[in-house]
C-alpha cells in the first residue's frame, strides 16, 4: 500500500463564483500528499447554451444531453472551466494536469442504455470504467489530476457524466493502490441534524447509524443519494468519506472538516 | 540520446473537415515511435464566437484576442477540438493525452508586450517557455501528447498562442532529449517549385538553397515565415523538418513525404 490519496469533488456552485473558487483552490493546493480534484459543471454551460440558442431538452422532466448540449458541455467543462482551474492551480505552485476521461483513457463509460428514456450522450460508469494505472502514472510523476465530468466510450464518443459518480468511481478504483479518502464539498458545513440549523453538523456517521437517521427522516431527501453513494464507496475499500463546505477544506487535515462517514 | 520523437502540426483546414481529420488521425496513430500532435484552431471558434455575438476585433488589420475571444478559443481549442481529437485517437488505440500549456506547466508564455498594438491575450513563446521534463514524463509513460494552441503565463492567465510557433518551440526544446523531427502538415504536397503545379514539389531544401530560392522568388510569400521558422528550428538542434500534405502522412516513414528541410 502506497501513501495516502485525497480525492476532492467540488460542485457547480463554487465554480460559478470565482472569488470563492480561488479561496477553495488555495486550500486545495495547500493539502499535503497526493490529491485529485473532480469538478462539476456550474451554470456557465447553461448560459452559453442559451446564448447559442440551444435549449435544455427535457423528456418526462429529465434532462437530456443531445449532440449540441454535449458539445457545449465538452467546451465548457473540459475546456473553459477545466483550464481555468488548472492555470489557477499552477499559479499556486500546484502542478495540475487537466483531464477528461478520454485523456490517457482514464475513464471509459458506456452511453446510457435506452429504456423508457433516451438520455442522449450521457455516460454511465461501470465497475471497470476507471483505469487506475494511467492515473497512478500521473500521481507518481508528481502531477495533480483535475478531472472534468466528461468521459468517453473508447469508440470515439465523448459522454457527459455525473461528477459525484466520477469522484466515487475514482476513489473505489484507486483504493486498490492508495489509502484513499473521498471528500465531497458542497455549500453546507456537513450533514445537518436539523436542516434549519447550519451549526447542527453531525461529526461522524457510521453505516448502521445512517440507516437509523434515514428511517427517522433526520437526513433530508437531497442528501440521501449522496450518502448512499458515499457508503457504497466505503464498502468498496475507500478509507473515509467526508462531506463538508468547500471553503472549510483547510480544516480537513486538522481533522475538523464536515461530516466523516465510516463503514463501521 | 534517447530514441526518436516526431512532432506533427496540423492546421485549421483539416480540423474543419471531420472525414479528412479521421483519415489523418489513422495515419498519425500508425506512426511508429514517440510522437506529439499540435493542432491549430479551425473555423469552429469563429463560428461559435459569431453565434455568441462576439465579433473578431481588428486593430490596424491585426486580429486582437480580447477576453470574450480568449474564452471562446479556450472552449473550442482546449475543449471541443482537443477532446474530439483525443477520443478519436483513443478509438484507434493511440493513448492520447490532451494538453494545453497550463497542464503540467508544459508551456509558459508571456502576454505579448504592448507596443504599437495591444494584441490582448496573446502568448509569445520565449526560449525557455517549454518544460521538456514534464513532457518527457508523459512520453516515457507511453502517452501521446496532443497540444491545443492555448498556453498560460504561470500567473493564472491563459493565452492564445500560434500553433506553428508551439510546434517549433516543442521541437527545439525536446531536441535536447530526443532525436527530434518536426512535420508541418498543410493542404499542399510540399514546397512547390511552381505554385500553379501541385506536382512540382521540391523534395529537399538545404538552408543555403532556401536563400537562393527566396532571392529568385520561387518560394511564394505565405511560405516564407513558415520556412524561416523551420530553418531556425534546424539551427537549434532539430534533426529534420518536413512540410507536406496531412493526408500523405503515411508516406513519411517510407521517406517519401513532402519537402524535407536540412540545415546543410
Amino acid at each position: 500500500m502506497n501513501s495516502g490519496l485525497h480525492i476532492i469533488k467540488i460542485g457547480g456552485n463554487i465554480i460559478d463564483d470565482d472569488a470563492q473558487l480561488q479561496r477553495f483552490l488555495e486550500q486545495f493546493s495547500a493539502l499535503r500528499g497526493k490529491k485529485i480534484l473532480v469538478h462539476g459543471g456550474g451554470k456557465i454551460a447553461t448560459r452559453i447554451a442559451a446564448d447559442l440558442g440551444i435549449s435544455a431538452k427535457l423528456v418526462d422532466g429529465r434532462r437530456i444531453t443531445d449532440k449540441p448540449m454535449l458539445d457545449v458541455a465538452t467546451m465548457v467543462y473540459a475546456g473553459l472551466t477545466n483550464k481555468h482551474v488548472v492555470s489557477s492551480l499552477q499559479k499556486l505552485g500546484c502542478d495540475a494536469l487537466g483531464l477528461c476521461g478520454a485523456d490517457g483513457n482514464t475513464i471509459k463509460a458506456i452511453k446510457r442504455p435506452v429504456r423508457e428514456i433516451d438520455y442522449g450522450y450521457v455516460g454511465d460508469i461501470l465497475v471497470d470504467s476507471v483505469n487506475p494505472h494511467s492515473i497512478k502514472k500521473f500521481l507518481e510523476a508528481g502531477f495533480t489530476p483535475v478531472f472534468s465530468a466528461i468521459t468517453h466510450n473508447g469508440l470515439g464518443q465523448l459522454l457527459n457524466t455525473n461528477a459525484d459518480t466520477i469522484a466515487s468511481a475514482l476513489a473505489v478504483s484507486l483504493a486498490k493502490i492508495y489509502e484513499t479518502k473521498l471528500i465531497y464539498c458542497f455549500e453546507k458545513d456537513g450533514v445537518l441534524r436539523d436542516v434549519n440549523d447550519p451549526e447542527s453538523v453531525i461529526r461522524l456517521i457510521k453505516a448502521d447509524e445512517f440507516k437509523k437517521l434515514k428511517a427517522a427522516k433526520v437526513i433530508y431527501e437531497g442528501m440521501i443519494p449522496k450518502l448512499e453513494n458515499a457508503f457504497e464507496a466505503l464498502g468498496k475499500g475507500v478509507k473515509n468519506v467526508y462531506i463538508g463546505n468547500a471553503l472549510n477544506l483547510y480544516k480537513y487535515q486538522q481533522g475538523e472538516f464536515g461530516t466523516c462517514l465510516l463503514s463501521k
